[in-house]
């Protein structure tokens, strides 16, 4: 059966995370609804990611079997209009090899989180990004971000039913955009602990909101302990927004 | 009784329009009952634009006249506090002179239009930007837009329901912006007329798209009549963005 390589974005509000669940819409639930509508063998679909309750992507990778061949471009457009009126769609489908896995071969994982810095409610943005009240010191958070770059046991920054072996990882980047009132955090790694960059951007705001000197994250990291984290940011602000492969895939 | 100025932001999706109307919900509508909550007189609000439906706010003004004195912080945060969960805010409140008013006073508004060039519907933008389903030539919409600005009678680029007197304004701005696949349209005058930045950009897009020669906008725009016009570009790509008064305003 050819396989092939979607890319999927969508608006993470209505869904329950990208797994398929029972009696609960899912990210993964819609897509293959709408492969079971062009393919009788009903595919399923395997993510690189499994993105949270209310997360958003705009660069999550899947792939699936099909029972024939299509052509890329009709695959997407008939995969786009099943979906409907879900706001899921697929941005580009291609053909991949037999053993391309999308999660396995992935080789950076990049994600983005939007923090919006203002007293009023968010109206335009309400559920796209995560609203704090006041400005925060972006020059703190990069001092206390640099601490978190490199490989480490981020114990810390894990959620508790976090399903990883080994909490050890290396983050290869996380940089502070400022963009007037929002601040857009950058961060890139192979692979993720569950909710690691929500525990990094609560904590990296509670740096920013002048309430933990940078050092303190440092110290948190080091502890290994779950209970030296900041506060977990909400799903709102978080994007998967790009999966790379090796050369080829 | 002292009279305040309040900028507003809001989300045009759920509402018919600025504008307060009976059995619609309107965002004058919402912010006039929240300005009910806190106020016994029940003030109106005057706002400087009359957006049409599903059309956004970034920078809407209105002004209100309130039977005490309020702390402008306190007042944003009250009626931001009423508003909810309409997704509608103010985003500053300061008091004005007696005789200010939000729409005679103003010099200018800044209106942005967003289109996204691409195949797939939109999910996580959907409402908050016109899809057009290719890439659309932008050197070639900016030497169209060039045979717009300037004063002009713009009876083409009218809705035939526009209530204003006359046809001529003076256009001092349309900056056409590329940002990867959106495209973002900057238009800017003292007034506009009804459906003008719309009827502009469905115009424009005509051009981007190949179907009209640049030239055929400028015909268009001497031509003087509605028949001339392009299609209207959808209201989910509009936002009113700025509006300026004179210094001390």
């Amino acid at each position: 059966m050819p396989r092939y390589k979607l890319t999927i974005e969508y608006h993470g509000g209505p869904f329950s995370g990208w797994q398929r669940q029972e009696d609960r819409p899912s990210v993964q639930g819609a897509l293959e609804a709408a492969l079971a509508r062009i393919d009788p063998a009903a595919p399923t679909a395997t993510g690189a990611g499994r993105t949270d309750a209310g997360v958003h992507a705009t660069g999550q990778v899947a792939h699936c079997d099909l029972s024939r061949e299509w052509d890329p471009f009709r695959l997407a457009e008939a995969l786009n209009w099943h979906l409907k009126p879900a706001p899921v769609a697929v941005t580009a489908a291609a053909p991949a090899p037999d053993d391309f896995h999308a999660r396995f071969d992935a080789i950076e994982r990049r994600y983005l989180y939007r923090v919006i810095c203002r007293r009023a409610p968010l109206t335009i943005e309400r559920g796209l990004a995560w609203r704090v009240p006041a400005a925060l010191d972006v020059e703190a958070m990069r001092r206390a971000a640099a601490h978190l770059v490199g490989r480490h046991d981020f114990t810390t920054f894990r959620s508790s039913i976090c399903q990883a072996k080994s909490p050890v990882r290396t983050l290869d980047a996380l940089e502070i955009e400022q963009l007037g009132d929002e601040i857009r955090f950058h961060v890139r790694a192979r692979s993720f602990l569950h909710n690691q960059v929500r525990s990094f951007v609560g904590t990296l705001e509670r740096v920013g909101a002048g309430k933990w000197p940078p050092e303190r994250v440092a110290q948190a990291l080091a502890a290994r302990d779950r209970a030296q984290c900041g506060p977990v940011a909400p799903p709102d602000g978080l994007y998967l927004a790009q999966v790379r492969y090796p050369d080829g895939l």
